[in-house]
């Protein structure tokens, strides 16, 4: 596939957003990440949403917010796979641009969650799982994954503590993230004492739903003339793989075979492995999927990802950093703008304009965007020149 | 872009499929599509839908059909453009194919929408219009168009009995389609009684809803040893275009901008014109649509699209057939799914399968995929060689 850069980012703060429309917050995305690009438009537009039609009875989202942004009568859709949206919707757009059928392409992410009522977000995020086989029994995403944490501990031998690190380190990385949800620092007696939500998920090994929406631009990579003030960014790799939906249909429940795959896709393609990635987005909905993802991705052995919070190896000056930008548990998680958010905070760090939280020198980095329980999971790797 | 070849295709019968889910029917078209095309899977899969979270609170489709249809790990998303999401993942799934990364794709278009109420069908099908500046204001998707048609004969001087040959002639050629939704042969007479439904739409001017699934099997042109007993069918030109989703909004609402964009896009790109286009799939939600795709793609002059029905110009033997296989009207408008049954039933025609209402001799057909009242609008263009 033809390489594909990035050459704008933008985002809104992930917030209760509640005087601002859908539209308005994919509007502020775009138009930030155009004006980061020197551009007025592109050829496409394409949006990562989940709940639109759900939560806020408007469908079309594509061509909603192409002509929002000005750019009316340019190519757009929407791209759904439920939390992995956003990811989904790059992936599309950068197999549009490699196609050479569309020039340059702005991709958004956006998502507005707080303005229902929270029973209804509820019922909205449980359509990621499978209605028939999942929901139908009366099991909701946080029940799922309370499951699937349980029995982990119970196979690994691990302690619920053990996972604390895993939201400190996201917790204190958004402190210094100014589009951050919480601006909150934790603590290990703090996470301790949390609320329990579905025994071992307490309030604090699970990520925060906001509104919010974040974009960048692309075109090809050899279209680019890059200024001397900031580094070329170039997508190298990317993976997408798909597992059961339903958890109870996987040979194992505690391996994320689609991560493997997808992480080994874009390795391959970038002709790097595990130990090259300098800093790694997570897709940490509940910081068990932290621990499930660093296994599969081949930073931990299986059942130790752990291990990788409690040495300090996940902080911003450890072997593998992840969620340098807060991550779900802190950034917040507007579901189908997440994706989003990991490609432009990974752009962030690369650039060096991660302020506060820059991982020094890093020049590899990898996003992990995961859709239901890890049904569907994209990897990308960009890299920096 | 690479040029794409169609080596398979299915489809199930459109109709009210209440023993059926929505796995079930696309599941169906898929395997349909795969077998016609001699093969256990594709690389990845793409899904048309609109209204699967909605109706059925199930979101995240891509991955449930990918599984179910034993390409479990498989890459697969939904995309959503309205009643234009079948065509638009068609697309995406050519230019996934024409990047080089994807080596195969199905791309299935599925809606179920008779098991719900009408009245939340009615008000999914909203969804597809701008919430805050239409739906708000009670105007249904039945309404707005009604706006539309009755500007239209006032602008243009018809008499609504002046589109009964849009209606005949696509419950005509239903006859013939053993997928079609109904299978009633339509009289001048019974299109003038039918009952009013938005004046001056009435029943026959309306496309009947439906539940089904149709699926296309694709893979890059040079990738093809084409067996003596088909023809090839290839896809040389793709065209996306957008326009304001509120009606309000436009210079000219009688005028399908994003028609006449997208047809040139795909003229241009296969190198021919509307006087080369052997068959014409339009998107016949309601009579006057038929009226405007053919002005606006070029087969009829400003304001003078019913002219080509009372000449019988659109019937079989005349000179730019339409709604072959029943269109919308008659074939049946599952309304994420149409895109792609459009796409399937041009290839009937190229390869000469299309029996009862076969074209003869038809080399370059074109199918055109509408979202919204005229907002996205997708036009491809199939040749067999």
């Amino acid at each position: 596939m033809r390489e594909v850069t990035i050459i704008g980012i933008g985002q809104t703060p992930v917030s209760e957003h509640w005087e601002k429309s859908l539209l308005v917050l994919a509007g502020e995305a775009v138009f930030a990440a155009l004006e980061d690009a020197g551009l007025k438009s592109t050829g496409a537009l394409y949006v990562g949403n989940m709940l639109s039609g759900v939560l806020d009875k408007q469908n079309h989202m594509g061509t909603l917010i192409v002509d929002w942004v000005g750019m009316r009568g340019h190519e757009a859709f929407k791209i759904e796979a439920a939390c992995g949206s956003g990811a989904a919707a790059f992936r599309m757009g950068l197999m549009a641009v490699a196609s050479g059928e569309i020039d340059s392409a702005v991709v958004v992410g956006v998502e507005k969650m707080t303005d229902s009522l929270p029973k209804k977000t509820t019922a909205g995020l449980a359509t990621a799982a499978d209605a028939d086989w999942e929901i139908i029994h009366g099991l909701s995403f946080i029940g799922i994954n309370a499951l699937i944490m349980q029995r982990y501990i119970h196979e690994y031998g691990w302690k619920h503590e053990d996972f604390a690190p895993f939201s400190i380190n996201a917790h204190n990385n958004a402190l210094h993230n100014p589009n951050a949800r919480l601006h909150i620092p934790l603590t290990k007696e703090r996470y301790l004492k949390a609320a329990m939500i579905s025994d071992p998920i307490n309030l604090m090994d699970s990520s925060a739903i906001g509104d919010g929406a974040a974009a960048a631009v692309i075109v090809p990579a050899d279209a680019v003339h890059q200024p001397d003030d900031l580094p070329k960014i170039t997508v190298t790799g990317s993976g997408a793989a798909t597992d059961s939906i339903a958890v109870h249909d996987r040979r194992d429940p505690l391996w994320l075979t689609a991560a493997e795959k997808s992480a080994k896709q874009a390795y391959h393609q970038s002709g790097v492995g595990p130990e090259d990635i300098d800093i790694f987005e997570v897709h940490d909905a509940f910081s068990i999927m932290s621990a499930l993802s660093l296994e599969a991705s081949g930073f931990a052995e299986r059942g130790q990802g752990p291990r990788l919070g409690l040495d300090g190896e996940i902080g911003i000056d450890g072997r593998i950093p992840i969620t340098t930008r807060g991550g779900l548990k802190a950034r917040g998680h507007p579901v189908g703008a997440t994706g989003m958010y990991q490609i432009v905070e990974v752009v962030e760090q690369l650039r060096g304009q991660a302020d506060g939280s820059q991982v020094q020198g890093a020049k590899i980095g990898m996003a992990q965007n995961i859709g239901g329980s890890g049904a569907t999971i994209l990897t990308h790797i960009l890299k920096s020149e």
